[in-house]
């Protein structure tokens, strides 16, 4: 089956090319600049582009061809559980959540408009990145404000990254060779976003990002958890507005913020060479993914697996032997020789470890597109 | 030693008088509405009420008696790592920190002045609530924002409940019989604020409080951890100002926001009355608290002892029962019979759970009391 994958952005749509069951895509690429002064005038050229693209290197012989398109779609309120064949109803719901999600929906609605047009024939599909943590109980999604305030504006977690936490815990249930729906895990996606999932019998329990992608672990740019008295703090002893607040929380912060650089190869550099302001930001990075494993597991109570996942899980060494340092008290126990290595997936913990702690390559594009397939089929 | 301590709030002054080492306090008293439009004018009146009080009770012949005033005071900075007697320069420094707790600082500071001005010769006191957390290292002392906002604001986790952290720290080293300072301990004051506390090796190394007493555990009327993300979208999305949200927060959320109630007993009658809303709400609060032991377990590796401190800590025997409640993975083994007693200190985990957990009463106002007399006869 011929599925192809798009994630639109508000200046970017990245694509690719499956013929499943092949887990290598036919094809893949990254129209940006799109926009007005842009190289590429607007959503309409950018996919038409795509088409070309893949007709004329052969991927395709015609547009006819794609079974199904899946779009990744940031957010899916409270209302979406699952990916969704996409009909008015599903649109005009996306549009809705744009509230939520302002930088993201409304291009990825541009997307499957661009989509629906152009190939009118072809199945679209909508895979949520909110969708996986929708079995989270109200308990944890709910955040302790007046209740009509949540009622009011639907201000709750949502969590996001779920495609990729959930791709990661179904792979790491095969590696264990345990259905996944009798697995407890905690799953860590870290790349320049980062967030963290406890998963109690496969499904999603809490998360780390929240009402927005802003909260939870530190990461590249934005801060992650703050005293939310922060901003009003600001908004009375400096010049700045919320919108500056926004900007600098989600922009100027995080590890950009700390250190200058958000780049976790280059800091882990300046850590070795002695740079003393690189090796306390690092060890906050590592400190709050700590706490998350440690706040997870006593959610979960019983945890039989850990995943890192994302750009710094799976390839930064030293932040994984950084996390996992002195957990041993709590069953994790490293091997600091298997965590050298590099691949798809492998386990970093030794055989006598009591929690199995894995890295495992995350392939969020792959799962749309599994997803995509799997509801045309059903 | 006649120590007289004093807690003086904006339209209050709470006062213990001590006869060292007797832990029983000689004398008690709260005197509130004060101010312009009160029962009592100004600070200067009640502390000549406080004076007259404790000299028609007998409690003590003259105000010569009293050796020394230990005052509480919230924000000491990250000057102030100990109790200090109070000069010019720590009453400008007390001061200074009002920017920090604006509520708090100005009403302390003028309770000093009050009793300098009433009995000159008798020494004062000054004991913080940010002074134990002053050993955080910085990587859990700083927030992911960037270094310049840090040093322009001083915008940092100071923590507070210090005096109440360290007192029943100290307890609970008594407990085991081992020197605080080789103790690893999670303590958990919970009244209507409340907050946990990571202690190594005897020394504050994290605590849920941050830059103001908002963050962390879901309080009686505050919110504790949000998305900061919320602020800025309700700034966007309502009529609030970021006054009204500093209210909000700090005033309508929490217990209350949730459910109405912020009374803990009242609130465990709904829960056990099957009141729905009361149940999640409930489950909210206990799994916060649950999160951050699991997480400052994670940062402390070996954990030797958790205690149960404050109003709800001391007496919410259901509380207790739920936040230990599946935490035997984690070493944590609840005796059910053991925690429905009640008294000043007693341990209500099975002699078996590798992590003993006590609940010992705190005493904010003797552990004032018995720094001031230490401070002097150094």
């Amino acid at each position: 089956m011929t599925i192809l994958v798009l994630n639109a952005g508000s200046s970017s749509v990245k694509y690719q090319l499956f013929n499943l069951p092949h887990p290598t895509p036919l094809a893949k690429g990254n129209i940006e600049h799109i926009g007005p002064q842009g190289e590429v005038k607007n959503h309409r050229d950018a996919f038409a582009i795509i088409q070309k693209s893949l007709i004329e290197s052969g991927a395709i012989a015609s547009f006819d061809a794609i079974d199904a398109v899946g779009h990744r779609v940031v957010h899916g309120g409270d209302r979406y559980s699952q990916a969704m064949r996409i009909d008015d109803e599903v649109l005009d719901a996306i549009r809705s959540f744009s509230k939520l999600a302002p930088l993201h929906n409304p291009a990825n609605a541009l997307g499957i408009i661009v989509a629906q047009n152009l190939s009118p024939s072809t199945p679209n599909v909508a895979v949520f990145d909110t969708a996986f943590h929708q079995t989270m109980p109200p308990e944890n999604y709910l955040y302790a404000i007046p209740r009509a305030i949540y009622e009011a504006h639907k201000i709750r977690r949502y969590g996001f990254h779920g495609t990729s936490h959930h791709y990661v815990a179904l792979q790491m249930a095969q590696k264990l060779g345990v259905p996944l729906e009798s697995l407890n895990l905690i799953t860590l996606h870290l790349g320049n976003g980062a967030s963290a999932c406890a998963i109690a019998q496969g499904k999603s329990i809490d998360t780390s990002m929240g009402f927005t992608p802003l909260e939870g672990l530190v990461m590249g740019t934005r801060s992650g958890d703050i005293d939310p008295a922060i901003t009003t703090f600001l908004l009375d002893n400096s010049t700045m507005t919320h919108h500056d607040i926004d900007t600098l929380l989600n922009k100027q912060s995080g590890l950009l913020g700390l250190t200058g650089d958000n780049d976790i190869r280059t800091l882990l550099g300046r850590v070795d060479a002695g740079d003393t302001q690189a090796q306390i930001s690092m060890q906050l990075y590592v400190n709050r993914i700590k706490k998350y494993i440690g706040a997870y597991m006593a959610l979960l109570g019983r945890v039989d697996g850990i995943v890192f996942t994302g750009g710094v899980g799976e390839h930064a060494v030293a932040v994984r032997s950084a996390v996992l340092e002195g957990l041993a008290p709590l069953g994790i126990v490293l091997d600091a020789h298997a965590n050298r290595q590099e691949g798809e997936s492998f386990c970093i913990t030794t055989s006598k470890s009591p929690i199995a702690t894995w890295v495992i390559a995350t392939n969020e594009e792959l799962f749309i597109a599994q997803q995509t397939a799997a509801l045309l089929e059903s």
